[in-house]
C-alpha cells in the first residue's frame, strides 16, 4: 500500500465498485487497487499518517535513542482458530517481537498476500481483528502494501509485519543477557496456540476446547520493566516451544539453563492432546506467553508485577541459570533424574503462525 | 528470522545438514529453521545487528527527528528476468519508497514465505542478489523471518521487506507538496521493467532485449536534495506506471498536471513492444525512476544534478502543475490537443512486482 500499489495518492473522485471478492486487478496498482485500500483498509485503520498516502509512513522518533526492529510473515492455517485468526496473530507476533528487546512496540507495517477469489467479509474480518489487536497493543499500523496472486497460489491470505519501537538508551535485553544465578520466569501455561490451531485444522479428532493465548505482551513487558532493571532476557516461545526458545537463550548467553519439570504449568487439555498425539507441551508454539531471565533478589518483584496485569497473571518461576553445561537446556524430573531438551528436531506442526 | 523462528539465537553445536531443497522443517522453528538461516542467509547478511540473533534487530536513530517507514511484498513471476530478480526487487522497491519521502534509507527486514521443494540454489541466488543490492543502497538488512507453505502453495518464494529511514527536521516532502507553476521532472525512460518481466515469461513472442530498470535510486535523491530545497515531491512510478503516479501527486495535491507527450522518453524496444501488445508505456511498471516536482526556479540545478548521478543519467523534464484541472493529468499531445490520462483501471501486467 505504500509505493503506486499502496496506501498512498488516493485518486480523488473515485466510485467504490462492488465486488465481494478478491480478483487479480486488485494487485494492478491502478483504480481497483485504490478502491481496495480505500474501501477496505482504511475505514478501520484510519490514522493521519495512512491517510497522507505517502510512499512511507512517517513518524517521530521523540526521544528514543534507539530502534528495536522486527518482522514476521504469517501463513497460518486454517486463516481462523479458537481464540484468534491470522490477522491478530500477525499484528501480537510483530509487537511481541519488538518488545522483547525492552522497547516499546508503535508503529506496524502490513503487507498483505491475497489469493484471486478471497472473500472480501472474509478479508474485512481479519482486517478488522488486526485494528483491535493494534488498538489493543497501543500501535499504529502506519504503512501497507497488497498483492495479489492467482488462485491456488495462497492460503486465501498471507500477511507480513513488521514493527519498530523505540528503546531508551540504556536498556539492555537481549538474549546473551542470562547470567549464572538468574532466575527463569514464565508467563503462563505453555502451548494453548498450538494445540487450538491443530483443534481447528479438525486433525485432534476430538473437541479440545482450547483457546490460542495470541496477545500483545508490551504492556507486560512495560510493568515488569518498571518494577525492576534487572531483566535480562525476554523472550516469547512461539514457534519451537519452550524448549527450542530456551535453548537458543542457552546458547546465545553460553550458560546452562536448569528447569523443574513440575513447574512449568499446562492445561490439562493441552497436556491431554499432547498425550494422544504425542507431542511434547515444550515444543508447541505459544501466542501470547513469554520466558524472562530475572537476577535472583529481583524475581520475586517481577513475579508480583507480572500477575497484576491481564497476560501474567499465571507467572511462574520455572528454573535457574547456571553457569555449566553451556548452551544446554537440562530438566529436573519430578522423579529428581535430569535430562538433556534440545530443540525442535524436524517438524511438529507446519504452518502454526 | 525474528522470533524463535527466526534469525535469533542460533542454538550451538550445530552440524549444517547437507540439503539442497527447502522442506517444511525448515519452517519448524527449530534446527532446521536455525540451519538454514545459519547456512544460507547469515554468510551473506552478516552484520552485528542480524548475528546478535534477537528478536528485533537494535540499531540507533542518531540525530534524526522522524522516521520513514515502508513495506512492499514481492510476488514476481518469473523469478528472475533481464536485469534483476526478486531479491534485487525486493531491496529496491522499499529503499525507493523510504527515500521518496525525502529519508536516508538505513535499515531493512526481510520476510520469506518459502515454497516446499525450492532449490536451496535459487535461494542463494536471491539472498545474494538482495546483499549486492542492499550493499549498492548502502542498507543493513538487520532483522528476517522465514516460513515455508506446501508445494503449490507459493511459486518458488515470496519476499516482503520493510525499510526503515531517517528523516532529519524539517525536509517535507510527500504527494500533497506540488504547486502551481513546479516543474515534473522524470529521471529516464519508462517501462523497462513491465517489458523485460513479460519477455521473461515468453509472452512477448519475440526477444525484446529490455533490460529491467531495478535499481536503488536512494543515492540519486540524495544528490538532488543536496542541489535544491525545492524538491516538493518525489515518487517512484512502479505497479500502475508513470500515468497512476501522476493521477495520485495531482489527487494529494489538488491540482493538475500537464504532461508534454514528446517529452516523455520510452525506449524504441519497449515502444515497439507495447505497440504490439496494444500497452499504453504510461502505465507499464518501473522499478528504477523518480519523477519529481521541483520548484520551476530550481528545475535546472536538479536536473544537472539528476544527471551526473548513475541513475539520472537521462533526467527530463516532462510537464508542469497547473491550478486546474484538479486532481487531474492532461497529456498535450504531439499535434497540438489535451487528453485526460487516468489511472489504470483493470490489470494489465499481473505479478509485475
Amino acid at each position: 500500500m505504500s509505493n503506486p500499489s499502496g496506501f498512498q495518492g488516493l485518486v480523488c473522485p473515485m466510485p467504490i465498485t462492488r465486488r465481494d471478492q478478491v480478483v487479480m486487478a486488485h494487485g494492478s496498482g491502478g483504480r481497483m487497487t485504490h478502491e481496495l485500500i480505500k474501501g477496505l483498509f482504511l475505514p478501520p485503520w484510519d490514522n493521519p499518517v495512512l491517510r497522507a498516502g505517502d510512499d512511507a509512513g512517517v513518524v517521530p522518533t521523540g526521544s528514543a535513542a534507539r530502534l528495536a526492529v522486527s518482522t514476521d510473515s504469517h501463513v497460518v492455517w486454517p486463516l481462523f482458530f479458537p481464540g484468534g485468526d491470522i490477522g491478530r496473530l500477525a499484528v501480537c507476533g510483530t509487537v511481541n517481537d519488538v518488545a522483547m528487546m525492552g522497547a516499546v512496540p508503535k508503529y506496524l507495517t502490513a503487507g498483505f498476500i491475497l489469493e484471486e477469489g478471497l472473500a472480501f467479509e472474509v478479508l474485512e474480518r481479519v482486517v478488522e481483528s488486526m485494528r483491535l489487536a493494534a488498538e489493543e497493543a497501543g500501535v499504529q499500523i502506519i504503512a501497507g502494501d497488497t498483492k495479489v496472486v492467482q488462485r491456488g497460489k495462497a492460503d486465501g491470505l498471507y500477511i507480513n509485519t513488521a514493527g519498530v519501537g523505540l528503546l531508551a538508551d540504556g536498556a539492555a535485553i537481549g538474549g546473551a543477557g542470562a547470567r549464572s544465578g538468574d532466575v527463569i520466569i514464565l508467563s503462563g501455561p505453555i502451548g494453548d496456540h498450538g494445540i487450538a490451531v491443530l483443534s481447528a485444522r479438525g486433525e485432534l479428532g476430538f473437541e479440545a476446547e482450547v483457546q490460542s493465548d495470541i496477545a500483545p505482551l508490551n504492556h507486560l513487558v512495560e510493568a515488569m520493566l518498571r518494577a525492576s532493571d534487572q531483566v535480562h532476557v525476554l523472550r516469547d516461545p512461539t514457534r519451537g516451544g519452550l524448549a527450542t526458545t530456551l535453548n537458543e537463550i542457552a546458547a546465545q548467553s553460553q550458560v546452562g539453563v536448569v528447569l523443574e519439570e513440575d513447574r512449568i504449568p499446562v492445561r490439562p487439555a493441552v497436556a491431554a492432546a499432547c498425550e494422544i498425539l504425542g507431542f511434547d507441551p515444550l515444543y508447541v508454539a505459544n501466542e501470547g506467553k513469554l520466558v524472562a531471565v530475572v537476577g535472583a533478589d529481583h524475581a520475586e518483584r517481577v513475579l508480583e508485577a507480572m500477575r497484576r496485569t491481564r497476560y501474567g497473571e499465571e507467572a511462574v518461576p520455572i528454573g535457574v541459570i547456571q553457569e555449566e553445561p553451556k548452551a544446554c537446556v537440562l530438566m529436573k524430573t519430578s522423579i529428581g533424574s535430569h535430562r538433556i531438551v534440545d530443540v525442535l528436531s524436524g517438524e511438529m506442526l507446519p504452518r502454526i503462525c
